[in-house]
């Protein structure tokens, strides 16, 4: 199709984000797929649909036909297409035209076609954008440190929901609806211990106002706990990043030297310069 | 029943999870109880019950037999049965499978079997396996260090509730059935500080209103002060975990040496040059 | 009334509590306080109040009785009685007592006599109670530490939701009862803000929902500040805590020790014995 | 108007705080923004305004009176009149008082004397007030380090929120009027996620209801998050201002040197040794 180089160029205009044209075509691309989302979102309301099917109609096509030509470019391009098409954003790709294109054959309910809100997922190719890499970086691997904690956390608070909700369903049960059976009583306790509080089933006896005010202090303390585990790990994060000036003065052998020292702050000596 | 060979074999996989028969054995166990427990959550609904009643009536069968059999085993190895048959454990692991039996001669209420869902407490057992006992080691350590603070904390805000809510009911009290009465409105006052929110009871005078939001905005700055405490307990704990080291003490054994000691704290022994 | 010596005793005995009788007595009399609070609570329930009035009548004039003995220990043991008259707590011990004796003369509705829950406040002095002085300490300390921080903080947030709600009451003023006027719209805003949503004021306009969605979304990251303030001060107050073992080895002069070091840990000296 | 003393003496006043005139000044003019606020506000309900509507109007008029004497002074004393009428504060003071004018010659609606409500905008000038600028410029510059870390976050917040909200609108969208469209559907993951919890829109099927309580679990710990980065970032600058002290190199002027540097780190100048 395209000699080396042209398909060189076009690799690096849509793979890579180091160029100029390269953060161009990828703010452009998010752009369109932020768009195209809000399209899939407003044609599942009834109101909007109604009043603009047509135009709405003519965007999917466009985005459809736009999102087409830059999968096969990224199919033609590649060294091993089989292997990207095969990859993560390989199938997310797909998953965004393959949708519009079926509804011609398949008698296409609204639901079918919401598959294609998927595309959202092919935004995160954004955070190639240079200055956001460190950052999720950092709260990716804060994460993935605390997750061990998270979990003991999340089986621990499992467990006193399921009490919580039982003993509830046999103080209210009779009386409230709400109650009716343990699954619901142990909805209800979710609603309260993470403090979102619908409103939607509430306690009417005495007693089980009485507990439930227990249990809303209870997890008051408890949301505590996971905010502890994150921010303390998060500290731990920026306290390693800002320990990584591993910098000696060649003079006093001294470390410790902050990221814009020039002189070492302990001899005056002058710090090394090719770092 | 069985030779001292077998005895053993069968403690090791049920009491331990070092081998992997032993771990096998516990998450088994782990899978089987959490879907017995799911069993007795869905048959609290009258939904569920009246179409599954069978199934569940067989399935809960399943489960009691077998944890009859785990609870005569378990019974039978240990060298002390009484010492297990009186322990936490051996209670839980009693009233797992009592409840079933006694249907039996009672007329079981669908109150009464719900003790079985206490069933789930055996799976804190799981917590001996590995990875999971230093995490939730260390949560508790912070939990028990910041015991006394929080304490505090729920004093002054227990003593903050029971005034807003007595305040609340002189201002809203006559025209509103929600501050009926100081319990009443001390179970709003809980609600609103701790931002749940159900919102079944509202105030509706603008003095209520206007207090509601004062109280508000103070339990924006009051619910900082329990993630405070965690917070800060969390860290230190990982502090201390990180500059201890796990150095022994040649001369008096004690561990717990931070990582730039040179001589043992406890008993000024030189400690090991090797490390 | 009574000679210096039984003075000293009982003076002892009420005011302090480093004796074992001064604990027991505070105890004791904490213990009365909360009892009492808990009848004024109940009394204001319609429901109690017409089933126990008499059980109540009796209660009351017992605490009543009671506490007017202590007041006037208080008063004949003290050197200087109008000192402690008034004092913020001889307000609070008077105010305990004076609504039950003046409901004789005033026809006292339900409304005055619930001056009597302020005995509540008389609780704080349990916090004599040694192990909680310590811990009650740091944590005002740390308030007091943020206080200009969340000063700060809660003028910003005020600002923004006053801001926030005009925009509302122009979006949903017109077709939406709950935001008739800008003060019902600014409280709409603090309750959203502050998580707490009860649910009786809600947008209904496509763009109010939206707007409301930023603002959830922004209350999200706002509510990480007071926390993130409080946290901070926290810790440093920790670490202060931490730093207070002043400890200098009197061989190789190096600080930093345990609380729980005998040895020097860099030269292996032994520490100083009297601190 | 006046000769170049008095105009340096009111410019020191109304633009400076450092003296005790300009102080008070401040502070006057803070508590008349205040109050003007506050009638606009009661002026937009409906109770208040048909009570108390003269009143109101001549409130108005002596604030706007004042306002509009006030921001001639600031014109006529400062030495660019111009730079000041387009700067920031400039444009909002103008527009604190045009609305009363213009409501002679407009048929001023409501709505459109709102835009006085800006005024409160006006009370930034108070930071200017001494001890709060180092705690407000504490707070910005945590919240200006953390920018980056809540943008990712926020971003991955919103996709999370599309997804949630479009399987929810699968499952619910056909029996639950609530979730009749997507977008109608993410407003109710946000005000869930964000444990605002309204209760205007709740799941109804049993699906629906797990999937929720998982999000509310999810919720809990993602909450963590922000106040993770926020308190950690906000121990950084505390960190940061305590080791910094204000000492000023010599030969450099630079400050921000760390307690126990002997040399500049930007010169390698010897520092002071007296401090």
């Amino acid at each position: 199709m395209a000699n080396r180089q042209t398909r060189d160029r076009i690799h690096e205009i849509i793979f890579e984000a180091d160029t100029p044209t390269g953060k161009r075509f990828d703010i452009g691309l998010m752009i369109l797929i932020v768009f195209s989302v809000i399209v899939v979102m407003l044609e599942s309301s009834e109101e909007w649909e109604s009043r603009y099917s047509g135009l709405f109609y003519v965007l999917e096509w466009i985005f459809t036909i736009v999102f087409t030509i830059e999968y096969i470019l990224r199919l033609t391009v590649t060294i091993r297409p089989l292997k990207y098409a095969l990859s993560f954003y390989g199938i997310i790709d797909l998953i965004a035209i393959l949708p519009s294109y079926l509804s011609f054959f398949l008698v296409g309910t609204q639901y079918f076609v919401i598959i294609r809100i998927l595309r959202l997922l092919r935004v995160f190719r954004v955070f190639k954008l240079g200055q956001f890499l460190t950052e999720g970086d950092q709260l990716r691997r804060a994460m993935i440190a605390s997750r061990n904690k998270i979990t003991v956390f999340l089986f621990a608070v499992t467990l006193l929901v399921v009490l919580i909700g039982s003993v509830m369903y046999l103080i209210e049960g009779g009386q409230n609806d709400g109650f009716s059976s343990i699954p619901r009583a142990v909805y209800w306790a979710i609603v309260t211990l993470t403090t979102v509080g619908y409103g939607d089933i509430t306690p009417q006896t005495d007693v089980g106002q009485f507990l439930s005010a227990v249990v809303m202090i209870l997890g008051y303390a408890i949301i505590a706990v996971p905010t502890g585990i994150v921010s303390s790990e998060m500290f731990e994060q920026a306290a390693m990043a800002r320990k990584t000036n591993t910098q000696v003065c060649r003079y006093c052998a001294k470390e410790g030297h902050d990221d814009d020292a020039t002189y070492c702050k302990y001899c005056g000596g002058r710090l090394n310069e090719e770092h």
